[in-house]
């Protein structure tokens, strides 16, 4: 059993694990950098540890001042949260090394889910349905015109060493191929000094529904249903929800049987999610394993009565799971609203300060989920998310509703926030009636 | 529909109750007296209308100036809360003559169920077990001790007049029967000039555990399982939990079954409970009905993941209930424990002030329904209850567990609270063995 456990994170999600550890009569240990020392995590917590200032890679990503934190305080174990380190399997290596615990997967598993060509061979291997693609690399355009032919259009092509959209293209025909192709090369021969390239089938503003996963050591895996993420601005989930109102049963069920043999395909152990892209016509691809707990996974807690928090730690304890997937039942509805600091009117700038008056929304199927109070200042250094709404009731409506009052109950002032664009996006016809994909909030913020 | 609701009350259950009319896209009309001014209800409502000062007879007693209050701001519909003018039947009247509905029973059945004695034979010749005793009134001491061998020693005499406490004795045998008789009899004469006694068997340190039913106006009844009130201090509950920890199944069962035939023997309509006391050996009888929501439904909302007061609009409205009696499930454990302003070492003394910090604790399966807030100051008219905390567990362990962190994460200042006391109360051991009975909080208050 441990007897404390280091956080190394910050705001809301510090104060999500603090709370489950005094659940488990297990003493919690902040870490805060100078920016964050009035900071609700580091008030709640049992102790605190100061690990230097910000940009976070001098205090909340600096591995070797987390776990030295932890071996001055004789931390058991530490709990990554999301971000930061939560996926870095280096921090994950040198908790080992140091013999501290680390509340996750292990190091191999995180790489081999972190490596994207990897992660989506072993998935083919394991019979997890992926995007339809090039096997081999393409470096010509006659090559990759005879293997998009055979993919069907409109094809993705993809620069091998690309990111952040760069040497992406998409071909919607035969016609545009060649000058696309060449298009996305050159720009990746420039960019990453590369030019392989492959070809994927393009699912266009598909849904985006993830599967919630709980494994433990002792070869438990248990599927803890969808969550529909396709409320997104530019990859940022805005609104979560459980469950998704564009599956069937029958689409459900294959996506947590799927789910299952991914987790089993890489061993996997504690909390995990597979991200599913959803096609209008109901097929969904293997999109990527997130190797932590997510942001969204109180949706989840929610319909199903669970704490994943608390399973996390168990399961790094050792223990078996508490629940097995005859226990497991979906109960209502919850949905989950992003609070950002943030100006939506100026292309959704942060707004950090100091927050004047604050009230909460509460009672019967609210949670709000923050590290805010009146009187804090919101620093600049991170990420504007601060606070998580969630509600849940017996139906979809009903949760919409509940949303709508907790939305407009909520006061925030001293700075700007998202609140209201969110109160209109629980307003909206198309995601009223279930219908926004992952290219909704684009075509909206395009009408105004 | 009702287009807006008046709520003829204040603190944490008008709020309560304007969150459900948010939740309905009614408009929620707030009342309240001068002292209440800054009050959360006040400030939360989309009207506001002052109808006098404290003491309660002049506000939130007075009927005519709350019938005024509706009808000048046009309200459909009156939800009472509870206390108050919640179960006065000339109240309901009021509202009736005015055009006005009452959100609760009839006035019939208010009346029917607040005469205790005529409760008590509605509910033999509907079949509802009551606590043995006698049917015609008692005059002498010698007649009284014939009838009191029949039902079985101890027994408790009664003034038929009686209340307070005056006019009863517990009778432990024969022989110190005409003794306790007469003194009772004396007591009621002198106080209520009326000496006209009844005898009942006395039951010991019981159970409180109570039934929460819905009833529409299209005859649908629905028993929504117990709640376990034991733990009262002057027969002010303290503590409220469902599942009760000292019922069987069978138990359970028989009481929901029972408090459904005692609804319908009633004609009854809207939210009720009915109240049964429990002895050791698990034999139940009927106590009484309140005829209204009551502070406790929050537990019965956390573990059937319904909204009670939501219901109590919709059936108001001439709706039939949201669910059927298969519907209703129980899931998992909640608790409640009520924060109140007062001073436990001082006998409980209120505790009325400012409060200079408020931090509430929130988070997976943790509610705090309240009215309070960082500078409101607390009133000393008015209930010292300020919050209701109230926490939501797979089990009663994890619930247990889940109260305790809540408790300890609550930071209230400026004035006293009971709060360390229900701390202590949630790591008592005879409480946690769920062994606590009506008599639980006076043993330990005559230990200290």
């Amino acid at each position: 059993m441990f007897r404390s456990i280091l956080i190394a994170n910050r705001g809301e999600i510090a104060v999500r694990i603090i709370r489950a550890c005094r659940n488990m009569g297990i003493k919690s240990i902040a870490v805060y950098s100078k920016e964050d020392k009035d900071s609700l995590h580091v008030q709640l917590a049992d102790r605190r540890v100061c690990i230097g200032e910000g940009p976070a890679k001098n205090s909340y990503l600096n591995m070797e001042r987390i776990i030295s934190a932890a071996k001055n305080t004789d931390a058991d174990a530490i709990h990554p949260g999301f971000g930061f380190l939560s996926e870095n399997a280096d921090f994950v290596r040198l908790c080992k090394e140091n013999g501290i615990v680390f509340i996750g997967p292990s190091a191999e598993v995180i790489d081999s889910m972190g490596n994207k060509s990897n992660a989506r061979k072993t998935m083919m291997e394991a019979g997890v349905p992926v995007v339809p693609g090039t096997k081999e690399p393409v470096y010509d355009a006659a090559t990759g015109e005879k293997l998009a032919d055979e993919i069907g259009y409109p094809v993705m092509i993809k620069a091998s060493s690309g990111g952040g959209g760069k040497g992406m293209r998409v071909s919607r025909s035969k016609e545009d191929f060649e000058f696309n192709f060449n298009t996305a090369q050159r720009e990746s021969a420039n960019a990453f000094g590369d030019d392989t390239m492959y070809i994927e089938k393009f699912i266009e503003n598909p849904r985006h529904v993830e599967i919630q996963i709980m494994a433990d050591g002792h070869g438990n895996v248990v599927a803890l249903g969808e969550r529909d993420c396709s409320v997104q601005r530019n990859h940022q989930k805005l609104i979560e929800e459980s469950p998704s109102p564009a599956i069937t049963e029958k689409i459900r069920k294959s996506m947590n049987h799927d789910a299952i043999l991914a987790a089993k395909a890489v061993g996997y152990t504690n909390a995990g999610t597979i991200e599913f892209i959803l096609d209008p016509k109901g097929t969904y691809y293997f999109m990527e394993m997130n190797t932590r707990i997510q942001v969204e996974h109180g949706v989840t807690e929610m319909v199903t009565g669970t704490d994943l928090i608390i399973e996390q730690i168990r399961v790094a304890m050792g223990m078996e799971l508490s629940f097995t997937q005859e226990d497991v039942e979906i109960n209502g509805h919850a949905i989950e609203c992003r609070i950002n600091a943030e100006i939506p009117e100026k292309n959704f700038m942060p707004s950090p300060g100091v927050i004047k008056h604050l009230h909460l929304p509460a009672g019967n199927g609210v949670r709000v989920d923050t590290a805010i109070y009146t009187g804090y200042c919101i620093p600049s250094e991170y990420d504007s998310m601060i606070a998580k709404v969630i509600v849940h009731a017996p139906d979809r409506d009903a949760a919409l509703q509940k949303m709508r009052s907790a939305l407009d109950e909520m006061v925030i002032l001293g700075i700007n926030t998202n609140l209201d664009f969110q109160y209109q996006l629980m307003n909206n016809r198309e995601f009223c009636e279930g219908k926004a994909d992952t290219g909704f909030i684009e075509r909206l913020l395009k009408l105004d």
